[in-house]
């Protein structure tokens, strides 16, 4: 079965909201393993929405609108869809008594126009809104050809995302399962998220498997200092489906190695190396200066990071860096701000103030200015201490001063990972 | 002119990201006065996109594509745009170079098919991309009735967002204005910037401008702990436009007094609370728990912040905001780490420890966990010292931890303006 959203709302088209309807309905579509060729959004505009519809209809076998459902004047989408499948409007009793139940126990003022939700094309199948006035619709068509196979289907939710999301999950998701149990396909998918490699880098390494053709298809995509490779899969049942991805995902690894940080849709960079310092029971301090706490920020993103994160100081003058963190003046005037020397003395500077096991320190040139031919914009030292053993490395960074800040943070927790992973393997080799 | 928007991108039709650059794209272009009657996403299928843009060029003067322009197999978007519009790929050495000088900068590893970036559709204007390794590309189609009249337009833009909108602000928006101007039509608009009312509260104060219906437009946009209102002229000139403009810019301000901190495009909140704190010649820290350093992360997103903001500290445990800070171990006993008791002495200690004339403090429960009935996710506290006068303030914040953390934030900056601005108003007034 394939599906296609619609999206109906002039404030869309105006940018005044985003649309996270759409990546909600597609992540719940795909996790049902339905693929989605097109989303389309369009204005509260009869002529246009029908032609949208109409073109849906031609080229995909399930069509869900969200949005234009309300009570006023320019909400058409009902109206819209029924005339393409050629349906009445008739009043639903039911929905009309859910309307007037809603506005009493609200205690609210009811207008007529509110009745204009209660009118259901004829035949459609209701889904009840609990958490609104306005009824989600399917409408069946069946093809006349074969029997009783019903071969379209237009779907009507409510544009609020908790309405939606409500009648989604509740409502819709029990009737599409039977109707995909019906169609005999499952799909199924992973993510593999490395770090420290370029995207190009990584479709070089993984050409054939992006290239080759068959039920598994591997689809990279870059993130900032990170690339994320899906892994997906169709088949009969999840079991087989995940039969198809497990070796695919296998590879992917074994040929990227340590720069595979998770194959877990949900687990971030910093949770990663939250997780390493909660496994090996080390804690850990920052400090920042171009970053200006932003790594602190994104470690403590992280659920019970308070177990291993106790304090941080961000040191952006050359004092601060002196008095809270011991910089030496010398290290200073002879390396300046911005060097490996002053980041060196830095972290562990940190470890000893926080009293904390693991430092990572930062200091570079953001811009717009601060740049000079030798120490241009976007140079950035990150020194990385793991219980005593620092490592410290140079950055070029690009862009404009968020980005050149974004990317150093990224640089640093990829550092901070690569270093706490040395550590432990060089202790398990004996070398010190 | 009538525009339309394709982005493209499996992972869109996946939902594994939520499509931020329609709405982005979206309000730029009505901000120039450009009607959108259509978005559409579409995934990396040569056939499906090259169908979506044909339909484009059907119905729009002006096609905005984004993604798709990597440098890997799965990127298509410029080959399929060259092919419905008749061109030939041909190298451009100056892409080339500006790719190469990329990754040297970077120290990393450049393969093979990034140069693909470099290949551009023959007689396409570039739009050089300061933030990454894909140029942009617009080519105009001219009609042969028409001698040399460009009558359809395709504009190829980057994925990610920061290169994006980098690009659309600094390279797209003079074309498409000059594009414009040659329509007969101007566009000017300002922006409004407010803070701390709720984007219902400034609706129905600026309803009847809202409403009005003329060559002036007044469009509320909500953001974090802030509403942006657009106001948007079509005139002949540029001149004319202004004049439109300005007596609805200046009746908002006169209606909304101080809650307008800027009507300035690229001017921020964290910009403005910099500004106030060099004005009066004041120095700034942060202490941050809950927060975690994103405060700090803002304020030092403003150049030349190092004139006012020196060091500040993230004490996540309690021991930290006693040893560091000097809270009082009975404060955090009697009262718990988040109170308005605790975050007063942080702030106070805080200036004294980095030596700084104004301080902010936030405590709070971001969750998931560490609620309880008397003290839920979401209540966090604010504490701000002007030269020694301390304001606290609760709030009951609402969404996931993420949401919890950045909405602190904005509140902090809120609290910061108003209270520097009470303290120097108060001042004036010759009350301590």
């Amino acid at each position: 079965m394939i599906a296609e959203t619609i999206f109906v709302g002039t404030e869309l088209l105006l940018g005044n909201i985003v649309n996270t309807n759409a990546a909600y309905i597609a992540s719940e579509l795909s996790g049902l393993g339905i693929d989605t060729y097109y989303q389309t959004v369009v204005g509260d505009n009869k002529q246009r929405l029908k032609g949208v519809i109409e073109l849906a209809l031609t080229r995909s076998d399930l069509v869900i609108l969200s949005g234009g459902l309300g009570p006023t004047q320019d909400d058409i989408t009902k109206e819209t869809a029924a005339e393409v499948m050629g349906r009445e409007l008739v009043l639903d009793e039911e929905s009309k008594d859910r309307i007037i139940a809603y506005f009493e126990k609200r205690g609210r003022v009811m207008t007529d126009n509110n009745f204009k939700q209660a009118m259901i094309p004829e035949g459609a199948i209701i889904l009840a809104n609990d958490n609104g006035t306005a009824p989600g619709v399917i409408i069946e068509s069946k093809d006349n050809d074969v029997m009783d196979k019903v071969t379209k289907r237009v779907v009507l939710l409510p544009g609020p995302p908790h309405e939606l999301e409500a009648m989604f999950e509740d409502k819709l998701i029990p009737y599409l399962q039977e109707v995909n149990a019906l169609d005999k396909q499952v799909f199924y998918s992973r993510i593999v998220k490395i770090c420290g490699r370029s995207e190009s880098e990584i479709a070089t390494i993984l050409d054939d498997l992006i290239n080759m053709n068959g039920a598994v298809t591997v689809a990279p995509y870059a993130k900032t200092c990170e690339v994320h490779v899906r892994v997906t899969a169709k088949a009969e049942t999840i079991d087989a489906a995940k039969k198809l991805v497990k070796p695919v995902v296998n590879e992917i690894k074994s040929r990227l190695g340590d720069s595979v940080y998770t194959t877990h849709e949900e687990r971030t960079l910093e949770q990663t190396v939250v997780d390493l310092l909660v496994a090996n029971d080390l804690t850990i301090t920052t400090v920042e200066s171009c970053t200006g706490g932003l790594i602190a920020g994104r470690l403590i993103n992280v659920p019970g990071v308070s177990e291993v994160y106790k304090s941080g100081e961000i040191t952006y003058s050359n004092k601060a860096k002196r008095r809270i963190l011991g910089v030496k003046k010398s290290t200073l005037q002879k390396h300046g701000a911005v060097s490996s020397q002053t980041v060196k003395e830095m972290c562990l500077g940190a470890a000893f103030f926080n009293k904390a096991d693991v430092a990572v320190a930062v200091s570079g040139i953001a811009g717009p200015d601060g740049g000079t031919p030798e120490k241009p914009v976007g140079l950035v030292y990150i020194g990385v201490n793991v219980c005593g053993q620092v490592t410290t490395a140079e950055y070029h960074l690009k862009g404009n001063r968020e980005k050149v800040r974004n990317t150093a943070v990224a640089e640093s927790l990829i550092l901070l990972r690569k270093c706490i992973l040395e550590y432990y393997s060089k202790k398990t080799f004996g070398t010190p």
